[in-house]
């Protein structure tokens, strides 16, 4: 009996060929050497290999480092770098040339597989926002009145965006609770995440120019999963007037796949109804086809599932959240991420914070190894995410991991 | 009589051999071809050219199109560099080579000198959080209780710094006034400058690795004036509770001349007295040398000096600012920025922003071609500084220029 080839994967293999997420990888022999990779089944297609074997017109940009030249090449290069992909993956009469090119997932390295810009983090879940405004202003309205009239966001840093896999330190700082009466300094004693999906733009645009809610897929290439890393007592001694700096700053974790958003066309949905009519660069109420996207989220701490996310009930889509930020004329760059903000649904279950979960740490959550209100040192959290694809498929998301390790001496 | 070289400067030139501030310029001859410049009078060196043909061991650092590689190459071989230019443009023996090799000011273009990493802006100027404080919460206490414990920052968009001289169009967004039930869409009315001091980071750092107060010089290789651009009526709307978003993030005007700290030590001076002793991250009280510079600031709208902000009245140091950013293992890059924050003195005559100088609008001022509360279309807005050099001299900081064109239809 033949070996089977990697490529036949079993019936609604998540990774099938209707996915073909874009990473970076390196191998054990050449660890320098970073090279683009497409996740097929339990393996990654060495793409650019593939696409100088096969006499590729896109081969100077598969054959490199980095997502950047894919990505700035635009959304027509995206689509006929894709059907190429899909091709070289499904056609038996490529077999001979691309099972040699793939490497089982367990056998290579993954790297962020693209140089971030500027990172924008939004504040789009009514349900996480409330659940916040609750927490932490128990005797106001917990949407400010702003909310629902413009997605809320803000910068964060993109230095210190790290691909799935890389351990977090546990951040130091300041914090102070109303009954002290100086601030204290050490480790966060409320490290958090927030699990969110982050959206990676491809096509630049010009300064003074804003991109309209229309030109959303012209833009952007792509999304992933995205942790938000958050220590809730830094941050909240930190955020007025300003908002969230030191709190946030240490670590952003990202998975190290994105998936295009031609694979993710069985998963668009309507957001929820708006309360308030929106001003005209924000209505999608007209629009030809929804912007919101049906991603199933699950978040695990330690391997054990604590909650699942429902991306669908998002009250802002990201193609209001692109309007919204180049509306005042601030223009895109090619590696610009920006994330959606915490993703939480209407249920208990389906908080995407552990503030959120435990109530600031008023209801412990139960673990087989113990009760959590925050992260422990050495708990490691994993987000991981599917939506629907075509004809009853499964597009799964590429995971999010990272441990966290001890604050320094 | 022999014609006067470039070289023999008037006494007293700010931009004399004891600055040497760096840039990148091209020429109208070849217009793509950027070139590392060192600003000498009136006059820039093509630094690459002098490096080549004098035979320096840097000649790859300054033989390039951006500053990165020099700000990335570390505090010994920044040293080096200001060493050997200071002899090429003060050695009469160099003469015959230096020459030829400088390009009057005014035949030049000046280009942005290096690639933004991060972006940070802080708000360190207690006379400016006060005013601010006192016009938008004129019931409560001016400062938060946060203030005077930590020096306030927040991320801005990297993507929109612009060097001196490009055009700055009004931005567009929502806005809301207390006794408007929803809020209307348009071009900015209450569009303002502050005028900040930014530092350049050179050497980066390690993620998780906080950077000491006493390792600010072996980070940071410069300083020059920035504008940070604010839209008053869009930030007003958007920004509790996370901070300015698209109210700033539409452009920063930096000056295209970086000035090393190597040229500000007649500069320092100590910041002014601490009201609360500070966690030992922030104390720079023991202190070897103070790290406070005294800049002088000017503020002019089309020509006429409406402010005189001193940027020694600022309450944190950029030092302090590092130790912050740093302190929770956020690592640094090259090319990261921060700003200082708006500089106000004490005196009306000294503030940084127009919301100060007409306190938001309530006295205008008084310009020759009519009165100002905020920004018009076609106003400039120029700033300017100088420091004490040595023996007397002045250091000269390269202006930050920018004119308001009319938003876009």
């Amino acid at each position: 009996m033949p070996e089977q080839s990697p490529l036949d994967l079993p019936e609604g293999d998540p990774f099938g060929p209707h996915n073909l997420p874009y990473g970076v990888f390196s191998t054990a022999d050449e660890p320098e050497r970073r090279r683009i990779g497409v996740r097929i089944g339990g393996h990654v297609l060495d793409a650019g290999a593939a696409a100088r074997s096969l006499g590729s017109p896109h081969t100077t940009l598969l054959d490199h480092s980095s997502l950047n030249p894919l990505l700035a090449a635009g959304r027509t290069t995206w689509s006929e770098v894709r059907r190429a992909l899909t091709a070289w993956v499904t056609d038996p009469g490529h077999r001979s040339v691309v099972e040699p090119l793939l490497h089982p997932l367990s056998e290579v390295r993954l790297h962020l597989p693209y140089e971030v810009a500027d990172y924008v983090d939004f504040y789009a879940s009514e349900h996480h926002a409330t659940n916040v405004g609750q927490i932490f202003r128990p005797d106001g309205a917990a949407l400010t009145p702003n909310w629902k009239h413009l997605p809320i966001g803000y910068h964060g840093r993109s230095g210190t965006i790290v691909v799935s896999g890389t351990e977090v330190v546990r951040p130091s700082g300041q914090r102070k609770t109303p009954a002290e009466t100086a601030p204290v300094f050490g480790p966060s004693v409320k490290l958090d995440i927030e699990a969110e999906v982050g959206f990676l733009v491809g096509t630049p645009s010009a300064l003074g120019q804003p991109v309209g809610l229309n030109e959303f897929r012209d833009h952007v290439f792509g999304l992933f999963l995205l942790n938000d890393w958050s220590a809730r007592d830094i941050q909240a001694w930190e955020y007025v007037p300003l908002g969230p700096f030191l709190g946030k700053s240490f670590a952003t974790s990202v998975s190290a796949w994105v998936t295009p958003l031609e694979a993710l066309e069985a998963a668009r949905v309507a957001p929820p109804a708006r309360d308030f009519d929106l001003l005209p660069y924000l209505d999608d109420s007209t629009a030809a086809q929804p912007d919101g996207f049906d991603l199933r989220i699950s978040v695990e701490i330690n391997g054990q599932e604590v909650s699942t996310p429902p991306f669908a009930t998002m009250y802002w889509t990201a193609a209001q959240q692109l309007a919204h930020m180049t509306v005042n004329g601030a223009s895109l760059r090619t590696g610009d991420v920006y994330g959606s903000g915490t993703v939480s649904g209407p249920e208990v279950g389906q908080r995407g914070s552990l503030l959120e979960l435990t109530w600031n740490g008023q209801d412990a959550i139960e673990l087989t190894d113990g009760k959590r209100t925050f992260l422990e040192d050495g708990d490691e959290v994993t987000l991981t995410a599917w939506a629907p694809g075509p004809d009853g498929t499964r597009v799964g998301l590429g995971e999010v991991r990272g441990k966290i390790t001890p604050a320094n001496a």
